[in-house]
């Protein structure tokens, strides 16, 4: 395989649409490495994600801005140089804080993923 | 297995003895995760590695700073938000610029590496 350089403003951004103000890149590609890829997430202030889980864990590392999230029980709020490891299947949710976009990078597996949104009302 | 949450100035750092003005923290732990981990190094101005091969692939996201970075026979310069995706065995060398200092994140998998500089003189 051939080296690749890639500039992250030159990527295809979309709309997450379990989301709020939520949009996602792909900067490597599932299944064009050893079996894991990298994400980039920004949340817009205000915007995040519901308590939800996913089939496959979530290395990430956050770039800018902060956010409130919740990890199974525990609530924190995380900014620049915050490392976060999901395991698969554990509960979690953002919500960006007001000030500058949330952004992070997620490392996932290449394994097929699924969202499942959990409907346990407000946090 | 537990969700982890960390600073990066909490971790430690280690000098990378094959570089110069170069440090790395594990920020995931191998072995700890499904098959990768990450990594982040930090190179002070005028630092870097020089031109080696891993016997692991690197997904990497340039932080902050600026450096030169040598590919196979590509020689680019790299500042926040370029990824890179260096597949096993192709020789690379990084050399940081003036300024701040050039730091990334580094996601390899789990497998066991082995550096290899290659002396082949000056880049």
């Amino acid at each position: 395989m051939d080296a690749k350089i890639r500039r992250t403003e030159s990527l295809t951004e979309e709309a997450v649409g379990a989301g709020e103000g939520t949009r996602k890149q792909d900067l490597t590609g599932r299944g064009e490495g050893a079996g894991f890829h990298m994400r980039r997430f920004v949340m817009e202030p205000g915007g995040g994600m519901p308590r939800h889980t996913n089939r496959v864990e979530h290395q990430q590392y956050v770039l800018r801005g902060r956010a409130t999230i919740g990890i199974g029980d525990e609530t924190v709020t995380v900014e620049e140089g915050t490392v976060l490891h999901i395991p698969a299947g554990v509960p979690h949710w953002y919500r960006a804080e007001e000030g500058e976009p949330f952004e992070f990078l997620c490392v996932v597996p290449d394994d097929e993923d699924r969202i499942e949104i959990l409907d346990d009302g407000d946090d």
